[in-house]
């Protein structure tokens, strides 16, 4: 008799959710029915993302809202254990939306990939939930195509060492911008200067307000301001910035656990600048996954680019780690190991 | 002897502008001696604009800012008076930037157009300052490039009995939308419905707040919203914006004349709802300018668009009009007229 363990969503946080009041670890004996075309899958990672504090939510987000009394969910890479679905025989790595859980049944095996030769690459597995997944589409298409980047500019990425933050750096190094970037420790910002290359970067806990140390990191201005984090952070990146600047939204996590939002008070620079302020979330842009997939997984096996992941250990670590992502504790990519290969 | 008489700036205000404290009516004899390609324009219209708030700033904007001690200038219509210009011949109806005065010498011509065939066109000259003019290529150009509007889609147009918004929301009724507007006198809300044909308007200075109000008047959500005023107005938009909505960010007028600006506390919507917010100057789209005026003229010929205008009598009345405008007494585009034909 198998056990499966699963951290179960219980009741909508108001501010930070708390590990064991809000998610918490279940187990549950594994019986499975499968139909045709189902699959059952055992999983290996799982990605833990500042989106999913919107789906902690019981009102509209863009992604379904987490249900009270079932399991989280998210990306994660699986092996298939047991099938129904001839396009996923047993033993199959794939991608997919699956549950925080050992095992996982997707009916009609909905929104699973394949990843072909995964078993056997140089590339880790786990890549394939940050810079060769969503984290890494999300940096490569909204840079793109929202931010316009041009040689000689100056960008401002914050949360710089997160998921998205440190593909969007280097990137941006490559097509020759001036790149400045904040994050919450001393470590992270050695990080940023010693390993990713950028030209500055701050800690925002420390030496003044952030204005002040944007102001210093970037005395000549900003062009793009790639937003990860919002409130404070925002509105001394609309103070900085250029005129005809862009902002890339991918989002504000300093937002996402208050009942207090901070209020932005310079916004009228969008009109005097002529800002532009375009929020978007990833699946706007899969029609540049094969050029995003060939030209990353090319940088990543000349070892162009660098990348750093935070890998919790275990279902149960899983609560924890979630809340630490949110309140950027993590360094790198957040991720969840729940089994060997 | 001939006297001038200028409006002329005297020092910055934090607040409102008090008329005969920040701006001043001067008298001066008119001494003038023209240089070649230089011109004396006997001055007929001028149009008094939001913008020109920012340009009482002893700070950086997207114009040159007013000069303690000069006249207040901005866009006119002038009678040309005498000339060291063959392209500019006495007599000839011209517009252009010229001061809040009676008489302005404009060296060089520098920008000035003659409006051709304007002495005898059944066409108003104020409307060169209005529909014709810069407000109409505004409204124009950045609803269709930032707008990007489909039959079927609901705009909220704020200030939309103000000279941008009345011809945004009847070009945004021409081309299948919905159209919602609000304004800060039922006067103005009467005007919206039963003269511009909107679908719905508020006075939004009553029946709750702002928030309240558009969701009575626009209970599907909206697309587009078209930003005069900033805010509270600003926020509420945003509350009911649909995905992929758009902001057409045109002027933020209730941010411009305090010192404790609203501070907007959703823009996270920007991220989960995918949301793409555009500030822009009118000359950002001067190659609009022919399609502009050639549709925009035959919709007036053939009355297929009204508009309303405020028109304030002669100079001396120039200060308080501007101070009014501000602060939303004017019903439809203000003007200051200075001198007939």
């Amino acid at each position: 008799m198998v056990q499966n363990k699963s951290a179960v969503f219980l009741k909508y946080p108001t501010e930070y959710p708390v590990a064991g009041e809000h998610i918490e670890i279940q187990s549950k004996e594994l019986t499975v029915a499968l139909k045709d075309n189902d699959v059952l899958l055992r999983n290996l990672y799982f990605s833990l993302d500042p989106y999913m504090r919107g789906r902690m939510r019981d009102a509209k987000s863009y992604v379904p809202g987490f249900q009270v009394g079932e399991a989280m969910s998210g990306y994660g890479i699986s092996e298939v254990f047991d099938s129904k679905n001839a396009a996923f025989p047993v033993g199959a790595i794939v991608s997919g939306v699956t549950g925080w859980q050992e095992y996982s049944v997707i009916p009609g095996a909905t929104g699973l990939r394949v990843l072909p030769g995964a078993r056997d690459s140089p590339i880790p597995l786990s890549a394939h939930l940050g810079i060769l997944g969503v984290p890494g589409l999300t940096a490569y298409a909204s840079l793109k195509i929202i931010g316009q980047p041009k040689a000689g500019e100056t960008i401002f990425v914050s949360a710089a060492a997160g998921a998205v933050g440190q593909i969007v750096g280097q990137m941006a190094k490559k097509l020759g911008l001036r790149v400045v970037g904040s994050a919450g420790s001393d470590d992270k910002v050695d990080y940023l200067i010693n390993e990713l290359k950028f030209d500055a970067a701050f800690n925002y806990k420390k030496n003044g307000t952030i204005l002040e140390n944007l102001k210093r990191a970037a005395p000549e201005g900003i062009d793009i301001y790639y937003e990860n984090v919002g409130g404070e952070t925002l509105e001394a990146a609309l103070e900085v910035m250029k005129d005809h600047g862009r902002v890339i939204a991918c989002g504000m996590i300093s937002q996402y656990n208050t009942q207090q939002p901070y209020g932005i008070r310079n916004l009228h620079h969008v009109v005097s600048k002529r800002i532009t302020i375009r929020g978007f979330i990833a699946i706007d842009f899969v029609g540049e996954r094969e050029e995003f997939a060939k030209e990353v997984g090319t940088w990543l096996v000349k070892k162009e680019i660098v990348y750093r992941e935070d890998v919790a250990d275990g279902i149960e670590a899983s609560p924890e780690a979630f809340v630490g992502m949110l309140k950027g504790k993590n360094f790198g990519k957040q991720l969840v190991k729940i089994a060997d290969l």
